[in-house]
């Protein structure tokens, strides 16, 4: 069961005009489940994305890259679940370019209109022409309120489907951003994660796309992590269809402002629904790293402290053994730290009720510290460590999970 | 239970001239336990060690460091096991300092030829009065055959007790290598591991042992990583007695190569043992990474798999999910690495039998390869993972170990 995350209802996942989705179950790894999605898009639609930075990147991701850097239009996005074609070498580059051609025969658009994005297991061949027989199906299942359907589809460790959906008026026009995400392992995304998709029916001007693209990765996807492993498939693609009638052709325009935050809000909810869906997952945990030198300090800390299996395993147990945290903090990698400096805080938040309480200072436990307060803190499903690194001014932020008895059994269980 | 490990019986571990070990109950975290251990060593006696790069060090590593540094003779270690006595600030360093002077009162020395050791939980203070009570009892038990006894005591969460012992006859001489270390969570060594003793009655030339110390932490010791957690208390010293009689001067000894490969030896023992014996072990994983533009390059993609919880979970599992293995290379940060160059083995060994079985090349699967001899070695309680990067010539190699349900139960429940 996720922490504190409920996929939203269908009616609450707004159309984005210019977006129709539909999928179908083509038996890519298992029978009886909807494993295929394609996401058409009105002409004139462009698309932004960041992939992962590992460098046995899946083949989809590599022409993905291809397809984007082209600078055409983006008509399509087509998805499958169940492999991830990764570790695939030239026949799954061969896969994905037939999987987009087939895609773009049925569409009527060039191939090079085509995204594809593929998650499951790596290392092992996608089986295109399953695939491509159930094209027609998820063509045939095209409707604008598919939002819903579309994110189920593309789930494989996931147990619940994640999306996010927010309507703004600016400037007297009515502007929609909805997209979903889906991921729960191999999740410490590096520019990216695991498929996540945000369309908008603003249109953007594709410099400013871009840029939007890479923000709000950077603001959300690159801020979770739930083991650390980065994986082969991390796609984030933001998709501006235009078709509202909103042209922003630069920063100057009105409606950037009001886009831009619901791009990087709806970004964030889906990241933070990964997490909350982080595989084993019990609690949901902020790390908060300020007084930094420099934010890619601040970031070694934050990830230190969210990836140790000892301080994972701690708050999975409500354990407050908060040395293990200090220990993370010492070892993370800044050579010149003054451990006297550190400061370091547990909160705690259930439903509107905030607590926060200092844990260690001067090197050592706070004088103020009662083992009965860490206690109490570290029951809340919610739960933040703020550190203090008493260095600068510079600061990050890290969402993660626990690590839990499910996580083992999850991931010694995955493939059979 | 430990992978393929059992402490030597007390008769393997042979007396090191000038050596002489006692222990005793102090009371220290749990009672009926023996939780103190005095090491006590002939005049003359040279030590030289290596210790944690964590930046939160504890109060006895620092103290360890500053007797160390004077550069004077060595007469004894004194080691208590539940608190670790560290993020303790200013108290903690007193404790440390107090615990030294006691030692030295006791055994008519000065308070800088004693080095301290803590081993437990961090963030706690160390009940100093009780363990100087128990310093009369650990005296009186002092003798030369106590090396087992020692090895018990300086546990924390070890299922088995640690010792290697080695006797070399060098140029008509006797020499004896004996040590014990202890560390089965919190392990990834950097300079040093948590608690590693080892022991020789050659003499041997200040500046050689300083020298012959740190050759041996990275031969062994900074090979190992159970969690990727490096301690606040990583301690890793030799002591040369001469007594002996055999005095190494320089590297032109006729003694110098047998007594540095046996220490070199007895210390990769023990850091085995720590892997073998590590939080929840079912599986001993050695990760061999070569053909690498650097070494240190080498190291990253060999602790990028050896701490994936994906790839730990598989090795659990006995499940060759190895896609897992080529995101890790993948993300383990060589920025130029080309995948299609990356060549994976998998090896086991099952008693004096061993097998390996190429399991990708040219950026996918090998064509010769079967899912059921991946199956077949991922049985195998002894398992290599043997890479060619295909860039270089450099090395590295990482002894690690699996991720069970026993490794979260023992560290949610490790305080309790």
């Amino acid at each position: 069961m996720p922490v504190n995350y409920a996929t939203p209802a269908p009616e609450a996942l707004f159309p984005v005009a210019g977006v129709r989705l539909g999928t179908a179950e083509a038996g890519i790894r298992k029978k009886n489940r909807r494993d295929l999605t394609l996401i058409e898009f009105a002409p004139g639609s462009r698309a932004a994305g960041v992939f992962t930075q590992n460098r046995c990147c899946a083949a989809p991701v590599t022409l993905c890259r291809e397809h984007l850097a082209g600078g055409s239009s983006i008509r399509a996005l087509v998805i499958n679940t169940g492999i991830a074609n990764a570790a695939t070498g030239e026949q799954g580059m061969r896969a994905a370019r037939d999987t987009c051609d087939a895609v773009a025969k049925l569409l009527g658009c060039k191939a090079d209109d085509v995204l594809p994005f593929s998650t499951g297991v790596i290392l092992e061949h996608l089986p295109v022409d399953r695939l491509i027989a159930g094209l027609p199906a998820a063509q045939a299942d095209l409707a604008a309120d598919h939002w819903h359907a579309a994110a189920h589809a593309i789930m494989t460790t996931d147990t619940v489907a994640k999306a996010a959906s927010r309507r703004i008026t600016s400037a007297d026009s009515l502007i929609t951003v909805t997209g979903i995400s889906k991921g729960a392992g191999m999740i410490r995304p590096n520019m990216a994660t695991m498929l996540g998709f945000v369309a908008t029916d603003a249109g953007i001007a594709p410099d400013l796309l871009q840029k939007l693209a890479k923000e709000a990765a950077e603001a959300s996807f690159n801020c979770i992590t739930v083991d650390g492993d980065t994986s082969t498939n991390d796609s984030f693609v933001v998709i501006a269809t235009g078709a509202s009638g909103c042209m922003i052709a630069s920063e100057a325009s009105p409606h950037w402002p009001g886009v831009r935050d619901a791009v990087i809000g709806v970004a964030t909810e889906l990241a933070q629904a990964i997490v909350r869906d982080g595989e084993g997952a019990t609690k949901f945990i902020t790390v908060k790293v300020g007084g930094g030198g420099t934010a890619a300090e601040c970031r070694l800390v934050a990830y230190a402290i969210g990836h140790s299996p000892l301080v994972k395993t701690a708050f999975f147990a409500s354990d407050p053994n908060l040395g293990r945290i200090l220990a993370a903090i010492g070892y993370a990698g800044i050579a010149d730290l003054d451990a006297a400096g550190v400061r370091v805080w547990l909160g705690s938040r259930v439903g509107n009720v905030s607590e926060e309480v200092l844990v260690s200072e001067n090197g050592g436990r706070a004088d103020s510290y009662r083992e009965e307060d860490g206690s109490r803190i570290m029951q809340a499903a919610e739960i933040t460590v703020r550190v203090d690194l008493g260095r600068g001014a510079a600061h990050a932020i890290v969402w993660t999970c626990d690590l839990s008895y499910d996580y083992v059994k999850i991931n010694a269980d995955y493939r059979s």
